[in-house]
């Protein structure tokens, strides 16, 4: 038996055109808000408890025929059914599923991260996290935030960012990884000036570096730097060095430039652990 | 001075729509063609010393203007100069850049690819390479060729493959590593047989393994095996036991279900780099 919800059936309807709306980098920003689409994501989104504000169901599509809308509807500040002419203006996909919610996003200061220590770090005492420079691809963005809960970091530090982790195409790279691992952005000469005052180093990944990825000792506090995916990182993080090290990762002579951000970070990230896991001498 | 090439000014022109026909997967195979477009993809195609068949340019947009289209030129069997129109009608991209290449795919067999121990297999003696497995995003397959040619595999073989290493999403994301990287299909009883006469030790990566990637010696030869993105690898391969090690990657207790392919594919492969250049005990 479902419950009646109230129905939107004009694509003009100005709920309908503020979820729209959300799909922009800077609406996003300026309201705290984000839009997670389809059964997966949304239900991923509430599970990790972020707060439900508005829950769309296409009844048209079948959306309220599951017990899954229910359970979520209890969670939702409002719910709607909406038509699929209006559920089409509200979507970022190509083919819908008939479900969609709004959501608060998760704030966190870069103090939060580093004073929340959580799983490999926890447990080794030292805490470690990514950091993503001047990352231009959502879908990098959100692989590498995949990539660093998998690893147990701590968090995910974006700097001079120029893309946001609550771009669709963020969320989904990160198969949701976005809802639950602490994310925050800032500047990168804050970054380095919070990171050295905190005694963290900073390992930078870059081609250049005579050092390889797995010659340094990652068991202590450690930051994790990747950059851009064309560029890689600038003269600005390239010349400092204090509490700094710089690594490659590409195999000399393999004539490949560089590897993805995201595996890149996966490559260092998990030598962390391996290392921490091992407890090494 | 540009040298006169013959024109195409129309998009029903037969050559257009051959090359529009070789974005579809099943006439690529049959005909053993690909299309590269843009400068930086028929460059490296170019450099990588694949057989440019046909070279496409658009004069409109300044092509032949690039002193880099005559060198392109030298290598090509036929050149055209096409009209936006006709240019649009065998594009892939939404922005085409004004240039396109017709190669003739590079084929490997199996044991070419056994047969042919590179990089940091010939410094030590062992074969390493990556197995995808029922891979369907051509992006992944791309990004995992990139990586193996990062770590200086000898090669990728597709098992069971569900897209094909020459689809246009696959050379994007594998920034043309598919031009260099020795590449060969099979199905996965095929490449079980043959890996097993050869010795070739097969480490499959799966979220339920007992140990951990870091746990076992790669300083062998070592094929590591890598499922598809939403099911993993299938039972025909996790019921194996002879010659085959189960390893995890992603860490216990992370709340993430799993690694993008291409991330997995990297770390069990960097581990297998660091150890061998560890020479280890």
């Amino acid at each position: 038996m479902n419950q009646a919800w109230p129905v939107i059936s004009s694509g003009a309807n100005p709920r309908v055109k503020a979820v729209a709306k959300l799909w922009q980098s800077r609406q996003r920003r300026e309201e705290g808000l984000f839009v997670a689409e389809g059964w997966r994501q949304v239900t991923r989104a509430a599970e990790a408890g972020l707060v439900l504000r508005e829950l769309y169901g296409c009844g048209e599509m079948g959306a309220m025929d599951s017990p899954r809308f229910a359970d979520l509807a209890k969670h939702a500040g409002d719910t709607f059914d909406v038509s699929t002419i209006a559920l089409a203006k509200m979507s970022y996909r190509e083919n819908p599923e008939g479900i969609l919610g709004v959501f608060v996003q998760p704030r966190w200061t870069v103090e939060d991260i580093l004073g929340t220590p959580t799983l490999c770090c926890a447990e080794h005492g030292a805490c470690l996290v990514l950091m993503a420079v001047g990352i231009e691809k959502p879908g990098n963005l959100g692989a590498m935030a995949r990539t660093a809960a998998a690893a147990g970091a701590s968090g995910l530090f974006v700097a001079d960012g120029v893309c946001d982790p609550f771009n669709p195409n963020a969320i989904t790279a990160g198969t949701g990884a976005v809802f639950t691992l602490p994310i925050a952005a800032a500047d990168g000469t804050t970054l380095r000036t919070i990171l050295r005052q905190r005694g963290i180093r900073m390992v930078l990944t870059t081609p250049g570096a005579k050092k390889h990825w797995h010659d340094i000792d990652y068991r202590g506090p450690t930051a994790i730097v990747i950059g851009a995916e064309d560029q890689g990182l600038g003269d600005d993080w390239l010349a400092e060095t204090d509490g700094v090290e710089q690594v490659s990762v590409t195999m000399a002579g393999s004539g490949v430039d560089s590897l993805n951000a995201s595996v890149c970070a996966g490559v260092v990230l998990f030598e962390a652990v391996r290392q921490r896991a091992a407890g090494l001498s």
